[in-house]
């Protein structure tokens, strides 16, 4: 395969990241407004570790458990700040 | 669907995102296998702004174009870093 057989390829796994990140985001947003209505708090840690301990549970490679989690930090934020708005 | 209810959704959900993110790295990594052979550069602007275009293209909501270039700009970080190794 050459670079662009596998930039075409990197194309179709955006569509289906961005479909199941925004998948993500609406899960999030439905957890806010349950925590809203019960007057929970948005941060929790010790939910935070067991994602990020079922991410390296999950993980094949060939990204490093290091390298998965920096990424999944910014998911992360970004979800923690969807369910302060 | 109550929260813990969301949250099995969303332990789901990463399990897939880990698995499109790796599929992601291999090609990535392939692609900086053949730059190596041909020696190109590594940094190719344009090509991580015709990405950052088509996630915006892919984008169907909640998430911002902001919140969701905002986590690729991670993502594009982590896999260029993995094709200069």
């Amino acid at each position: 395969m050459e670079i662009s057989d596998w930039r075409r390829k990197i194309d179709e796994l955006d569509e289906q990241i961005v479909r199941l990140i925004n998948q993500r985001a609406e899960a999030a947003k439905a957890i806010g407004q349950l925590k809203q209505k019960d007057t929970l708090p948005v941060y929790e840690p010790q939910r935070e570790k067991v994602v990020f301990d079922h991410v390296r549970g999950a993980n094949q490679g060939p990204l490093s458990d290091t390298e998965l989690i920096h990424i999944y930090e910014r998911i992360i934020d970004v979800m923690r700040s969807l369910q302060k708005k």
